[in-house]
């Protein structure tokens, strides 16, 4: 026996024919012998309905008011399955985030979850009964529903397999696992059997947006082992059959510890819509960057990579950083409006640029892993406008039309493709 | 400086522009210098949507589940309604019954209120915040979601004033008051200007589909004044210039010790779908009546008028009884299945049948009421199947064609139709 959480996305429980699916999915980890705990988001589409709705109110909104507009969703969908459970034998309630308790920071709308009260969902599961949680929703320290933003639901259900000690978090979405990389863009790419938290955090927060980061780095840090797999699969298909809890038949996340062999690089991501500023001539001084950066991050310009470059003469530098491009227009003017403190020479922009990263916890025990990707790019001519490193990724900044010749002969180097038979 | 309870329906918060308008009729008290609890359904058309989908999800509810789910539309219609309050200024917060505490019995589905604690909301009006509560649903002892029924948002008004000892509870309605009989059916019907609750609940379970019979009766016992008003008024109309708090728009139900010359009969109600069944030849023996009624209400039969007459020959006795039309054929089978006990000679039934009450407490004092009811019928030709009588009205059953012509010579013979200056 095992004790699972299962989380279902909006796109899973959208209408009553997809809700009684998930009950089917539950059902056959209950026929296993296994404790479950289901986390599930609203129904598809009566998230942005409800928001519409709070838009159209008010302009300003007041975010303890929009949280218990926008909750109600979550509480439709898990009265839903907890019926849909039942009627097919399966013995089940619903909790909401204040029944639980869920106790969060209150921050509405982007609150962070504290403490997971699950004594009363643990006496239930001694009694055979299934916990429907509704994901998304907590309780403020002063009793008011708060919610923790988009995606929120992932977060929800790995909190809660902390706080029930779960063996595993089963994440299903609309894909069958974690991917070496993007499959629509490289049809060779694979499909992983396991991953560590630390490379799923640079492949999520890269671009590959199969789980929300904060879940992973909720998972890392409270050692949960979570599992990607597919809601479309038919919950009575003969690969379930005899299945152990440690079988995987999606892609696990989990300590590095328990992966046996490292690929060098396990996966390559990639991000569109960057720009780039460089800042040619900077007088090199000490408190240089903070002059920059402060007064960037105090304008909400989020920096990504940041490279910074002695000029010949030695007494200037060149500093160059990325961010996304609808902020470039922004970060523009908070450098410009510097530049008398700052006293560069010249402002150079460019708006289309990609990153490209190859990430795998492999590479802190290889050398030559970084010359391969810079020889491979040369060779499709790709020119590198910046690099960045890190101890399990490598990240370039490329032109933006390169990111498909790029991935594609990454992906085949560092020896990703997969296999086809013949 | 008076304490208002407001409650509007489903219909008022219908839309985010009848949403903005609730507010403007908030927003007039609140400017008033008024203490205001606002009382809210959900938006008109969600709780059948939420209905629908469990309906959809299993045949066979679990009541505690299905709370959950139709619980969301009010949580959605008080954050939109806070948010509109505070786009106009008026600070506000919504409350939702499990805040409150607003505490129930646990019949799901049905549940009644036990206690409502207002400390929290009363420390609110101090520092002038508008409590925008969430009608309909409540909290079980064991911290389940309850909802009152459908119509209980009237109920759940009416317990918030008493809580809050307050001086009106206004319902706003499609209805600009209380008439002395259906409008729609006699265009001379005058809008009262106060009607005791004694009155009212003859007149509400008669027919007269103003106000849930619940809410009347609770705001009897705890002496709520009810206002029945329009929600279409313009907020900003001019007659809400100057009023002080004991000027009534619509119709007050109260006290009837507070009205100072009652008419003889306040008002005329009537019932559609009545049906008659008469036992012919029953044995008269004690215990008779409980061997007919019993296994009716075993059967869930609601029987309304019952009267029961000695036959000429001084041993059997007919008793004839009254139940809605779709009840009849359930009825008469109970009946059919009693038949070897009951020893009747004879089963007749009536489908087409309808009650008229007269109403009013102005006849405990006056004789010749129902005098004057009967001679009226005569005088139209209509002949009376049934009589029953209580201390403030007077129903007979008559054939269903003739419902508006004896309603309309009753009206007009009690002195109740409106005068026409010329």
């Amino acid at each position: 026996m095992a004790r699972l959480v299962m989380k279902f996305g909006g796109t899973s429980v959208g209408d009553i024919e997809r809700i009684r699916n998930v009950a089917a999915h539950v059902q056959r980890e209950v026929d296993a012998g296994h404790q479950v705990a289901v986390v599930v988001s609203a129904m598809s589409g009566e998230t942005n309905r409800l928001v519409g709705l709070t838009r159209d109110v008010a302009r300003l909104h007041d975010a303890r008011e929009y949280d218990v507009v926008v909750s109600a969703g979550e509480q439709v969908s898990v009265g839903l399955l907890a019926m849909a459970l039942q009627d097919l034998g399966v013995a089940a309630r619903s909790w909401l985030g204040w029944q639980i308790a869920m106790k969060t920071s209150d921050v509405h709308g982007a609150a962070r979850i504290e403490t997971v009260d699950v004594a009363a969902m643990e006496e239930q599961f001694a009694e055979g009964r299934v916990a429907v949680i509704a994901g998304f929703q907590g309780l403020s320290s002063n009793g008011r529903i708060t919610t923790l933003g988009r995606g929120g639901s992932d977060t929800s259900a790995v909190a809660v397999a902390a706080a029930l000690k779960a063996d595993r978090c089963d994440i299903y979405t609309d894909v069958d696992g974690v991917y070496t990389t993007d499959p629509r863009m490289v049809p060779a790419a694979k499909k992983m059997n396991r991953i560590s938290y630390e490379e799923m955090l640079e492949m999520a927060s890269l671009g590959a947006k199969v789980l929300q980061t904060r879940s992973v780095e909720l998972a890392m840090s409270h050692n949960v082992r979570l599992q990607v797999r597919s809601s479309f699969d038919a919950p009575d298909d003969a690969k379930f059959k005899n299945m152990v809890p440690d079988d995987i038949v999606g892609t696990l996340i989990c300590d590095e510890d328990e992966i046996m062999e490292h690929e060098i690089v396990s996966g390559i991501a990639y991000a569109r819509n960057e720009a780039k500023l460089t800042l040619l001539g900077v007088p090199d001084r000490p408190g240089i960057a903070a002059q920059i950066f402060g007064p960037l991050a105090e304008a909400a310009v989020n920096v990504d990579m940041i490279v910074q470059n002695m000029s010949p003469d030695g007494k200037t530098t060149d500093v160059t950083f990325t961010v996304s491009q609808d902020e470039l227009e922004r970060a523009v003017k908070v450098v410009e409006a510097e530049k008398d403190g700052l006293d560069y020479s010249q402002l150079q922009s460019a708006p289309e640029m990609a990153k490209i990263s190859i990430v795998g916890v492999g590479m802190r025990s290889h050398a030559g892993v970084a010359q391969k990707m810079f020889t491979v790019l040369a060779e499709q001519g790709i020119n590198i406008h910046v690099i960045s490193t890190s101890e399990i990724k490598i990240s370039v900044l490329i032109d933006a039309d390169f990111v498909e010749p790029a991935v594609r002969a990454l992906h085949a180097a560092y020896g990703l493709d997969e296999e086809v038979a013949g």
